[in-house]
């Protein structure tokens, strides 16, 4: 019983770095592995990444005039960002890897739940009304892979290839929104609508289910 | 008179919503003709319509710092933009449109006028000098289309095509910093520019003006 | 000796105004080579003009949370942008100039010294921790090349074409930082890192540096 209650306190305490952690950790695979692709310099591995990475959440405070940024708070990630991309040029190199479209896409999967539940949650926690604030969980999760696309020079994945992706995000914050209306505790709003979002997303990479588009 | 009186009464109070309306209107329609003739998915639809109708106030926005956003404000637009191109693909999809890029100019027209005019008064009121005024009252009659044509992978029609456009918006803009200099009420400056503007525009399309660029 | 007093004295008044000027000035005509070599219309050119002079700084200030933009307060620039395009459409577009890619990169390297100084120095006094300080002096110095690339639709060369710009962007910032630690005067932190910049710069031009990148 105890142990319940210290381990919720825990939670409460680091849950949010952990959970935040996990989703930079899992769009900067997903942008270093696009840049791999695209055969950028270190330079340009180094940018798409960040851009994957910090893109979204960056957007979004400027949209809600949020300072700091995360990555000003937290600098040390940008170390670690410049890391990862060195030591992966060093060790990939010189090895053929097969990266198709498709690796890209379950640490990616990772991040847009995540993403849609903090984003959601922050825009939440500023005052703005529950639509709005799945719109900006939806930016701080897509916004991250579109500025990767328009860098490298693509139109956006995410409005062009029928996949239901920004529709996830924006179906998945709702539950942010009501689990704050049913006055849950935050990082249980936050876990619930990550996992969830990160379900669907699966679900319709498995499936190969299609938003309706214009016919060809 | 008393009539007039309560005329120019009732303009002052409703019109600025009309006249905003009107323009994201005009705006939103050359966007998801666009998107349509992208053969865009209903995400990818929502995401340009949205940006041609809301990207160039928001840029102006986030340029001035004013906060809140027109469509944070009103949030009921984000559900107008997503019915208007859910009921569009359902509708246009099983039937032959020929939407020709000639098609999408006509609204396009009058949300120029219209655009050019809002933000050019948002920045005189916000104490910018009467230049940078009609440079914002430009961006935010331009950078909507601008961002439009990024986003669907193309160079953007306002900065390549030869066409008076951004000329326009430029030229326009200076009748509200005239109108306001003589002491026009707050309307009045906005239609006359906005009238002029779009008359402007149309003249350009109509005779095929030009302007000058480098010899092929 | 009196001599050296009024010298110091008329730079550190002065000095940061004609930094600055050159700057813009060295980047405005790299954008104008742009401009011209894609054949750009009047609008394009201008558009693409001060995105290269004003990109880097506008993108840092926003990130800043800074107002009034550089811009905005030394507003005589944009009749100066305008003025200057005006110009060379009239007097370059009657004769044979080979506009090379190699032409723009000299002015593009002495903007690039120029603003990688002032870019850290003003995140410094902003209070951000060093590490960022740089890499705003970074963003400051290369997004207004990206911007311009992505605006005439190609990947941004300081992304993908494996010379060390950006590199030495972020290097030569740290000069910044630590001239702020050992106290040195402003201007001269500012002078020592934008020299060595930009002859960190010509050398890689010169010797051809190769920045790694993935096996092709």
């Amino acid at each position: 019983m105890q142990n319940t209650q210290a381990t919720i306190e825990w939670w409460a305490a680091n849950g949010s770095i952990i959970f935040e952690s996990l989703g930079i950790l899992a769009f900067a695979l997903s942008g270093l592995i696009e840049a791999a692709r695209k055969k950028l310099d270190l330079v340009g591995m180094t940018m798409v990444t960040s851009l994957a990475a910090f893109g979204g959440g960056t957007l979004r405070d400027i949209l809600l005039d949020r300072r700091p940024f995360y990555w000003v708070q937290n600098f040390a990630w940008i170390y670690i960002i410049i890391g990862l991309c060195a030591v992966s040029l060093v060790f990939v190199r010189n090895r053929h890897l097969d990266l198709t479209e498709r690796a890209m896409q379950w640490p990616d999967a990772i991040g847009l739940g995540i993403f849609t539940a903090s984003g959601t949650q922050i825009a939440l926690m500023a005052n703005m009304p529950p639509v709005v604030a799945v719109i900006m969980g939806t930016i701080t999760a897509i916004f991250g892979g579109v500025a990767r696309d328009i860098v490298v020079n693509e139109i956006p994945k995410a409005f062009i290839n029928q996949e239901p992706y920004a529709v996830i995000a924006f179906t998945g914050g709702w539950i942010v929104v009501i689990g704050n209306a049913l006055g849950w505790a935050s990082f249980a709003s936050l876990w619930v609508c990550a996992l969830v979002t990160i379900a669907m997303r699966l679900a319709t990479m498995i499936f190969r289910w299609r938003v309706p588009a214009w016919r060809v």
